[in-house]
């Protein structure tokens, strides 16, 4: 079970990847979590490259970058995974580089639609969480707690840009996504989306109790 | 004016880059020469990363990491230069991937192509010069100058097949290809090429004689 978290940077993401993490200990849930980009020893070096070096990159060597830690993740961490049965929880995937560079630097969808097939093949998420926090809140909240790589510093302009991407893809892709209200104190968004994961476990009849 | 260079490993590409821009240079030819992976900050980090890491890549990610280090040059380097008006040299380009990622590595070609067009955008070369070297010779010259790269290192079986992946190319380009046989001596293949330049050069009036 590949279960993903989207959301722009602010909306909690990460947090809440850590709540549940416990909650998913507590089950005796055996599972990962996998960041992009990272995760890997190529993904480590790819991350620094985009988030931490002081040159800028042009948006089609950004996207590029995103994707070849994803094909490296994709085939070290998350198919082994998949294949021993742990649940993998993503912290972004796919339609990150969507809705950043597709729509957000405005690459455009369809060649990042392809560039993904590409680099994660048939592994992709069986349930997407969307955590939605308006762009004004989310850069208040990476303002407060000092956030500043190099796409965190980007104008709200941008993230408004990126957020409208997101609801664009979920239009699209409604069967495969849960969106949750990330505007909602910590636990109670944790306790949604321990519902939502909830009802996929027993799907996937990996709940323990 | 933009000129490639295509080759395997070890087909002397980089020898007659040098021996052209002394060429050049002696007719005043203002000129740039870059080179796959890198030429710039971002393109050296990838350079690293493909070919002096000491973990496994993927071919898919060794695919990307390519193209994002193709994607910077582009817009960095290549582009400002042609529009200076400078003859830009390149060892390597677009057709590298389709021979060693392509084909080399089974990723195929149509893929790789998509993937180029992305990368480069309208920037691609107005001739490509390649040098023919049998892998086995190839293989030998790289092992006598103890080049040891990861690409460099790679078996017979797959020069073999890389080549083969060059044929194909050529064979679908050939208006956009000069094929230079690599066996001949030093002087002579740099001759061959002189003679090709020259044309070139006249054609768009750029020989200062």
């Amino acid at each position: 079970m590949f279960i993903c978290f989207e959301g722009i940077d602010g909306s909690g993401k990460t947090t809440q990847i850590k709540l549940l993490q416990e909650y998913l200990s507590q089950l005796s849930v055996e599972h990962i979590v996998v960041r992009e980009p990272g995760g890997t020893k190529a993904g480590e070096e790819i991350r620094r490259i985009l988030l931490h070096s002081d040159f800028r990159l042009q948006p089609e060597s950004e996207l590029l970058l995103f994707m070849a830690a994803r094909a490296q993740i994709v085939r070290e961490v998350i198919r082994p995974a998949l294949e021993k049965g742990l649940v993998v929880l993503a912290d972004r995937f796919m339609d990150s580089s969507l809705a950043y560079q597709g729509i957000g630097r405005s690459l455009g969808i369809e060649i990042v639609s392809t560039i993904n097939g590409f680099a994660v093949g048939s592994t992709i998420p069986d349930i997407t969480i969307y955590i939605d926090v308006p762009a004004t809140e989310a850069v208040l909240r990476m303002r407060k707690e000092k956030k500043n790589d190099k796409i965190e510093v980007e104008s709200l302009e941008f993230f408004e840009k990126v957020r409208n991407g997101y609801m664009k893809i979920i239009r699209e892709k409604l069967d495969n996504y849960e969106i949750v209200d990330g505007t909602r104190s910590m636990t109670e968004v944790h306790e949604c989306i321990r519902n939502i994961v909830d009802r996929f476990l027993q799907r996937f009849r990996l709940n323990g109790r």
